[in-house]
């Protein structure tokens, strides 16, 4: 498990020539480190007699951020694990007919399977953004950079998570679900990229 | 030492109300992450047959690639020192004159010290931008969305760090120091920004 090994291990396997972990696993644990701050902003501001008024709204925000934060965690190491079994369809016998279309199926199915985890990545990366963006506007304003760096972190998450979208439907026969996935994260990508453009505006404003 | 501890522990205390580490760290890690991905994408390019011709320039783009890395992953560690430093220098006696003195003498200092490691961390994600664009150009072709994604945590590394460099500006009082500085951002942030595009089209183009 990544989470559990030191950070210098993991990003040296990610360095590798070892495939996996790859883009998709870095994607999930950047907007995880966006997600971790969104709740750093929260725990700044419970309790503080100054924000008195917005504590049930930070409490929320915390648990909904470090739920985000746990669920993209798991993420980094599915995405290695649906790595593993795409590969394994690709390595079935292609001899015969009745093998050729045993492997399809088999690759078909994990290529859907493959194309899951990077769309719940992306799918989290836009929960994070529209976390950060009520950090940035009731949060502690001594930590409105850290709203600004979450929110930057969660879009190009989702960015990422897109490119990897984009490699497994390239391979998907079914143009039904090629179609339904690739829509669903063009909304993704243009929700996150407004909210990174607001988010950040709203930093510097405050920043000032 | 961050880069030793497990992953999850180092999330876990970015979550954390303690100030550190906050936004800085975590954009050196998201940009380490992309340099990593830079190297990942020369590893999988070295001794194939296929890019024998230029198996002269991925060795340089992996030296880079690693130098850089290792580069942000003492960042990562550096963040927290200087802020450290800071939170000293404003910790001081300010109830005379001399002693107010002598405190805003060393808050200065150590503001200056505290934008030059987010400046450092801006000059590196754009030199790890640069570095995508020439994985994403000659590298593995099968690894191209690395490239892509490599150059999005850059350029999310880069706008954080700008946000960090800011928040300290804002309390140096030595205008010259704060132009020079902003004005280095601003040109990081927009060559950064010009690298992302042109690299994630690149990307799209080659993964069709």
């Amino acid at each position: 498990m990544y989470m559990e090994g030191p950070m210098a291990g993991f990003i040296d396997k990610l360095a590798s020539s070892s495939p996996e972990p790859g883009g998709g696993a870095a994607s999930a644990a950047a907007a995880a480190l966006g997600a971790a701050l969104v709740s750093m902003v929260a725990n700044l501001t419970a309790g503080k007699e100054k924000y008195a008024g917005v504590q049930e709204e930070i409490a929320s925000l915390l648990e909904a951020s470090e739920r985000t934060r746990r669920e993209l965690q798991v993420l980094v190491q599915k995405d290695t694990e649906v790595y593993g079994v795409l590969a394994a369809a690709f390595k079935m016998p292609r001899e015969t007919d009745g093998e050729k279309a045993k492997r399809d199926e088999a690759v078909q199915a994990a290529l859907m399977e493959a194309t899951a985890v990077p769309y719940a990545i992306a799918e989290k990366c836009l929960e994070v953004a529209k976390l950060s963006e009520v950090a940035a506007e009731i949060g502690n304003v001594n930590a409105v950079s850290d709203a600004g760096v979450a929110v930057l972190l969660a879009e190009a998450g989702a960015q990422c998570a897109a490119l990897n979208v984009r490699i497994n439907l390239k391979s998907i026969k079914d143009p039904d679900f090629v179609d339904e996935k690739w829509e669903g994260i063009k909304h993704i990508l243009s929700r996150s990229e407004k909210l990174r453009e607001k988010v950040v505006k709203a930093t510097y404003g405050k920043l000032g």
